[in-house]
């Protein structure tokens, strides 16, 4: 008896798979890739890290802990699957004394959850890192991942969007001047990153209740954490009378603002807001944090449009290299993950409201035969359109018959036939057919895949070519 | 404390994971798999299942099961990590009803077991394969198998290869009439395997011994299972007084002649081999099975060469799609999976023994300054490089000396700096510098990013040219 509820792609609903399929393609991610080739060349090498010791991962991402998938060891130690890129590739620095690194990371990660495939939730799914180790002048390599992101969401079109920036330094700053000791910096902190699921009130309300703040303090933290804006805000709270005698907050303000001045010149600060709200909930952050969402299009014809949240999120980690290495040496870093599943679930979305139909294989010509008998005429021929590096196909029949191979074009998207009968065999020639026009024209062997070469415009690799007829 | 032992890559050796990052990379991949594009979009849908419920994974792999990663799910659940790609397939194929495809999948693959880095084994690792599902005409789907083991392994020159093929017929109709009896097939099938590793002699010890068959039944066999051959061994087979009246072995051999005509259309025979030592470790295969081997070269300057075994497997299972089905409904299947990292392994072998430089970036230029104060210049500057499409890189210091500047390009192979200072801003122009000549050239800014372009061969996303420099 099978389980249903297990993570096979299949079983996380059979819609999903044919476009899935074709989105994670090969050719798809390497569509997707070179939109940011720039950048995945640009200092940025390649770099992963496999399943951690289970005490790798303990510690680091708060209450989503519980969500790590846990394996054991063929000597029975205890192995854990990669809940996100980060850990691990701190982990790596630390075990191989890389001090200076830039690295991008394409992987699956895993949830121990149940899966919600509508709201684009699965238990394995690929992430795209971008990381920056190393010690460095502030905020430089900070603009640059805010950068990433921006060139890769307009890139892909995904529609308007938002990249809202804080800085943990800021928030605890806040914490601190409103009264909230030391030891609950943390668990107020995940209390302020559910304000973009709940309203102030209800979030309020978990910090007095269930976090015991006081009721000023949470008050405090609200006249706070309700502001947004961009470097105007920056230098109203740099002279805000509280905030600016804690040296944290300062510290983050100051940074806030050199980060902006980098922004201005990225020319990018129009999709960037300050926003106090933004929390982050795993631990591990220091400074910078930021997080991408989309905005719901007032003009989008998408009837039921499924909210896909935050689609790149990312922030600076300087203790975490530390924490892995034996003499806790240091090593700063910043990085952004982007959540490549979820921009593809807008862009199916995108094609399903489209109306376009999607072609599951990139096949130029069919190889057919009119008559019995020619399988081996068949056979010849599509190997030396295989060999001439065409994209071919015929149908694994001994006799099939020529309209269930017109048809089979016709059903799959194929734009030509290549008919090889006794006729064409003696004349040395093949009928190049045209699906969608019928037309039919004789061309001499030799030439055949110069031919439909010549016919086809060459197929590039974007995304969108390969998705669409 | 950190444990050595755990399957992150950068305990499996430093020295490999230079070369892996950059040989697993998503550029190089794409690289990789463009040579094969031709197959990847001919009919083959890309297609993948994850991590399968236990009780699936049981039963198919024979001794290997042992190797299997086990992992509990939120609800306790028993899961396990894919060991190949082909029962997660076959699975999905009985879940989703699909009765005819061809895909292809491109995926990791775990191993329960103790690396072993110099000979290519590790715990987890890329497997790639194509499987042609459906009830079709005798080895047509089989024969474009071999045809793409061999169109891939003469495509990325590997040096000299043969692909063995057998029959799973065959070899049980040589089992039968020899005497052995049925309930022993598949574990004699599993110690005629060890014949690529051990000796006759030891196998048959093996056979009489731990496995319990007479003297004469195992002196049977090693008369049989040490031919190799071409058409010309399979009729003298066919025509065998012994052979000839096995059932199975008729069909196996018949099949197999036709194997051979189609594989003589394609023009491949001359690196095929029907041997009928081949067998195969797991349990799945019905009938046709085949194995690519690299041959070791004479004229090889690797002084320590690294024998890496098999590159290529696969065969037919037409009993695996019916084993998850509720009503034991079959779909045949054949199929191969390529290893890709041992075929990296091999090229990164190559690559040293070469001496050829490994670049691990790809920027194209590095955008300088050599006076202070210009960070704000060169950010600008860098960020119209990156909206124009061009790789660039800076340095992360506000005030770095160009000497550093110009060492950083020696160093990771940059080929061009684009210098911005004072005067060059004053001009509106950016002095363009090649790395290996030190000439120096002043371009109009906004012509910039063409000539870089222009001077910048356009890197192909081969193997070769983006592995070396």
């Amino acid at each position: 008896e099978q389980k249903q509820s297990s993570g096979e792609a299949g079983n996380e609903g059979i819609q999903r798979l044919f476009f899935l399929q074709v989105a994670l393609s090969p050719p798809v991610i390497c569509g997707f890739l070179s939109s940011y080739q720039p950048r995945l060349g640009m200092g940025f090498r390649p770099n992963g890290c496999l399943a951690s010791p289970q005490e790798t991962l303990m510690g680091k991402y708060g209450d989503n802990s519980k969500l790590i998938y846990e394996l054991q060891d063929q000597g029975g130690e205890l192995l854990a699957l990669r809940y996100d890129l980060t850990v691990p590739f701190a982990r790596c620095l630390a075990m191989n004394k890389i001090t200076n690194i830039k690295r991008y990371h394409i992987a699956k990660v895993y949830r121990r959850d149940n899966p919600a495939t509508t709201r684009g939730r699965y238990r394995e799914f690929y992430q795209c890192d971008f990381d920056i180790a190393g010690q460095f002048d502030s905020m430089i390599p900070d603009a640059e991942c805010l950068k990433i992101v921006h060139e890769i969401l307009s890139d892909l079109q995904l529609g308007d969007f938002l990249i809202k920036v804080n800085d943990r330094r800021i928030l605890n700053g806040v914490f601190a001047v409103c009264g909230v000791p030391e030891s609950k910096f943390i668990t107020t902190c995940s209390t302020v990153d559910k304000l973009d699921k709940m309203p102030w009130d209800d979030v309020r309300s978990e910090m007095v209740g269930e976090k015991g703040l006081s009721p000023e303090a949470a008050d405090c933290i609200g006249e706070y954490v309700q502001l947004h804006g961009g470097l105007d805000l920056i230098e109203q709270l740099l002279q805000d009378p509280k905030l600016s005698q804690n040296k944290l907050a300062k510290e983050g303000l100051g940074d806030m603002k050199l980060l902006f001045e980098y922004l201005t010149l990225f020319g990018i600060t129009g999709k960037i807001s300050f926003d106090l709200s933004l929390a982050r909930g795993l631990d591990y952050y220091t400074g910078v944090i930021f997080e991408a969402v989309l905005l719901q299009q007032e003009n989008d014809h998408v009837e039921e449009s499924v909210s896909v949240g935050s689609v790149a999120g990312g922030g600076r980690y300087d203790g975490l290299v530390g924490m892995f290495d034996p003499k806790g040496r240091k090593v700063p870093c910043v990085g952004v993950s982007i959540g490549i599943e979820r921009i593809f679930s807008i862009m199916e979305q995108r094609v399903k409201a489209s109306g376009e139909k999607v072609r599951t294989t990139e096949t130029q010509v069919l190889v057919a035969t009119p008559q019995k008998h020619l399988l081996g005429a068949r056979l010849k021929l599509i190997s030396e359109l295989w060999d001439a590096g065409i994209k071919a196909e015929m149908l694994y029949k001994k006799d099939p018959k020529l309209l269930k191979q017109l048809q089979y074009c016709e059903d799959t998207g194929i734009p030509l036939v290549a008919i090889i009968g006794e006729q064409e065999l003696t004349d040395g020639v093949v009928k190049l057919r045209v699906v969608t026009t019928r037309e039919e024209v004789n061309i001499p062997r030799e030439k055949l895949a110069d031919e439909i070469r010549r016919r086809l415009e060459p197929c590039s690799l974007s995304v969108q070519s390969c998705l669409t007829l």
